[in-house]
């Protein structure tokens, strides 16, 4: 069996292209969260894992594990907040020792390069954790281990920015829901999207701070924290080749 | 959009589909773990899903989540060990810990029953104390919550083992990459099996104790604990359909 | 002092039995829970501290130590359930950790094998879970740790189960507080069994299937799994015998 | 069955003692610790234990728990220190979720108040901790819990002081291993004490704090921190007696 | 004692003055990190307790809490990185928990709102972790609480901005020991900014990841990840005061 | 800039000073806990805060860490109870934590040994079982670690006493808030005590046992174990040399 994708391989096969130890693996971490009326839950999960296929088949000695579902909690400024029905999320503690073990066992299998593709902002910290904790660990132990830890959008160009976003952007922190990932999905997964759906929201402003438990009046009532309406598949397809090649470039 | 995979719903859809509080949630759990050169290492996972998706397609208000991938660590007697390549497990307490917050977004949407239905054996005491905490949780929130906790194959009747083993059937235990899950991904997945690779071996035997660390001779080479020789799409199927139809006998 | 058991030895005679570091230290690991109406609560303790005294005394360089009484919760198809008065479980990380530490401690002493005489089917995984993590962890640190983990009932021949049930045999799984336990109680404490209370049951049955909150309808309301009334002290001491002989023949 | 011994009962007699409510659950918590070469190694296990039961015996409506024999690290100051050989201890955490987990479970069988009777010094704080959690837990939850925390030897009286040490007595944070637990063995246990090895020391004196690592030279190499070579089992009975009707007199 | 500093008042004061139930309890947590070689260790531990302070003594009814010194560790693209030396961090769970429990206790005091003033960009999650933690926890137990988490350049306005940085501002990622901190520490405590120590460098730019373990080479020699030479007590001022009357318009 | 504490120096002189890896790094560690109405909350992280700068002002090689302000619960036989408004604390596993990181981080530096230099006795178990778990964490990564833990009132002379207590001393058991604290305070705060409001109190008695949930009536309502009246500065003077120097003199 012949794929990028690990849980296709079997295990001698898998064992084969990773004996040498040279191999990295690429781990797609996301979540399942409100993205609108008019999208899926899951565009955190597909859009790494397609970026992280792609990185994959295009560059050297690369794999991609099974990307991991259930994300840390939404939070309002970012995902519009972790109360929306169908925003599916786990604590800090229970993602970080998930995501520290399945890191664990690929180093046991001799594996010591690593590249976390995040798909949702409220990750970050929690791989950052899983990431030191586990090269220390390996440190201590005498196994030297590397992790890239990457959120897709920061390998998204000015240049891009101005195409996708023509009549001014406004930031990656209200594109949740926006232009940024229902391009993306309308690119990956048109049947996930339904632009009949969308509803058109002024960009999001929050007050200078956080209250918990959060305030729902802070978000649009559809869930997105700016409009999707000018989302298409060109703008897409621009923003994955961006981001699949950036990613090549910075570390292939 | 219309799907029993939570996942494919925007978050509008969820919510009338669940509002109600009436919904069962079907929460496939399964493993990265060897399989044998002749299948991928995804079985424990794609096997739970298909059944909870075809549940949740022939029954009354189900709906299946997106499944656990990492399981708890491969046992020698059962899924041939922990040490093999390509198998990835998680410890104890990140699984127990990670199902538990998954179950409790859930409950906070308002959902209060549940299926788990295992891919894994290795996985049972962990789901069960995920289970039983989130339970006793809620029963103190004056919550009450009910989670069914299935293994698939528990669901094969004796007249469907004397078809698919017609040569005598040595016990699930020892059914880890044989016939079993060879046929149900042969009727499932056929281009994740590829027989020309498939290895006959005898049924395992093994001393009436375990011992850690684990002893790779106890197993054979090719990882499975009995041979996939016999397997067959059509045996799939009949096992596929029995444990559906029985789930959805007892359950729905 | 002179005995097998470690809790009653002086420390400088511990020291001189173990400072080779050949000694392994057997381990039992029980429960308080249920048997029925007719026998106390501590059989799962009781059992296999003796087995263990009996295998250390007849071993080579072996040596008992104090059990661990309270185990994992006690399951509706194994053990009657976690709601029966009396029965008096701890959770699963609580028993790892516990159990992790007491090995780690023996092992600080500079032993380095051990031997777990399991009483309570429900401890398997968090025993497993201790296990494997000690192993792996003093792997770590340079040291050589091999643990041996068994329920003492996998000891029990073809033949022996032939004598103890001439009427049929229906499965460990159901022996809960019937035949086994109650024959090995009568042999080893006939002052904690009373026959005049034991009560007739049929071989429990159960769904294909576990639910939390556990139904208590599922459980005959005597606590037991099968009926008690064909134990005898001679049973009793055949399985013991079978399962002290098994164990020695196995491990010494 | 009668006994004070909760682990003696069946679970029906069990449930007719503790229905109403009004039990108290007495729960000696212990170590194994060096006590010196004169005596094994668990004194902190039988002394509580057998106070628990005698206080049982002849108080109202209190039965007597299996005791926890694994307990906090072995301190320099109070018991020696943590690196001899014998003495077997766990860390803080696991102590304490151990005792807080079998305090859970006797609450869920509907018990409300509690007697922790403590027979090793360093096991004082984890108590305190599991006492503090469960009953703010069990508050939180609408059920009043009342826990009673102890050290046998706190109900000595300056009059038996007197007696038991004509010489002078220099602290019970000297006793270990001398004429306090020596005596109280020689009456329990005789065949436990060989006061033939018993080892004259000077009472230990320390510097006014304590060293991680610990330094083996602040301790008498026979391991107790005074001389047991006055015990006598007369000594044993009046401090036994004495602890055991001041218990009674305070809690009863 | 008159105070808004809790640590200074006496209990009976700091009871008149919180048994309403309406007090607002602000918590500084800040983090020991070097700030480059002219500046001392702690600058995000004194500035949000200065603000704290200021924002209590011309507020209403708030009291400043003693701050939490220890962060999580620094990152390279917003503190330089956890391996300098002097940068002296905890890790993700130690702070969560430590922060939950000190929020917890100004609860049982009866306080139910809480305004958190967060020195280091590092400690987001972690204090967005404790605070959904602790909201969640009172829910359940009847009792409601409002926890505010901010940090406080997130109140510096556009105009501000561009009186600090006349030649360009660079973000706040970059600010880490530049002109944004020097300038409020040269006002506050000059005795600990040395500017004759003060390294010119560029803004630092960062590839678009992360890399475990961190790679030194990214950050400035000095530690600081922009300039600090042109801050003055002057911009200090300007940006304290900001701060301080942007949190009371918006919270007070 | 030139200090002994480590908070007010900038990294690059941090490492300087640390460099030869000989440094000892003071740590104090402390509680926010009522003392009488005649005192501030923070005398536990005063004191040792001030004796720590003062031992490594007049010592070799040793710098003090920013102290650990929040500590473990209050007891009511050491400190009046954890159900005092202003008493907040934090849970043992989160202070264990919590200064276990701190330790480690200092370690990370280069640092080898540290003086835990303690204001609150009920922190001493959750700093022991720190110290504990840092020195064998890094021995089994072959780093050797020394950490000294001290009670400063464990420096105090029989002559220191009888001159701050002429009238006879009851223990320090019952000095939570009375003479020695007080006098203490007096010399090192004044401003943070106001005698006219000291409360003048028997030394406290209790039974010889704890209970859960604490019973306030077992606490003078003024919140302290002894009176306060007798104190003065004078006697703070000779408390605080006696310890300095004790503590220099025995670690030095």
């Amino acid at each position: 069996m012949k794929s990028v994708k690990i849980e296709n391989l079997d295990w001698v096969t898998y064992k084969e292209l990773t004996e040498s130890g040279k191999s990295r693996i690429i781990l797609p971490i996301g979540a399942i969260e409100q993205h609108g009326p008019h999208m899926s839950l899951n565009p955190d999960v597909l859009i790494p894992s397609h970026i992280g296929e792609q990185v994959a088949a295009r560059g050297d000695n690369m794999l991609v594990a099974p990307p991991i579902s259930y994300g840390y909690k939404s939070q309002v400024k970012s995902g519009g907040g972790n109360f929306f029905p169908g925003t599916t999320c786990v604590s800090a503690s229970s993602l970080e020792h998930y995501v520290f073990d399945v890191l664990q066992a690929y180093v046991n299998h001799g594996n010591r390069e690593f590249i976390l593709i995040n798909g949702h902002f409220e990750n970050s910290m929690c791989l950052c954790e899983a990431a030191d904790k586990l090269v220390n660990k390996c440190k201590s132990e005498g196994i030297g281990v590397k992790i890239y830890l990457l959120s897709y959008w920061d390998f998204i160009s000015e240049a891009t920015i101005s195409k996708v976003f023509p009549d001014g952007f406004t930031g990656w922190a209200v594109e949740h829901g926006g232009v940024l990932e229902t391009s993306i999905m309308l690119k990956l997964h048109p049947e996930l999207v339904d632009m009949a759906k969308a509803v058109d929201v002024e960009p999001a402003t929050f007050p200078p701070y956080d209250v918990f438990p959060p305030d729902p009046s802070w978000v649009a009532p559809s869930g997105t924290l700016s409009s999707p309406l000018k989302a298409t598949a060109e703008k897409g397809e621009l923003i994955l080749e961006e981001c699949i090649s950036g990613i090549l470039s910075h570390l292939n």
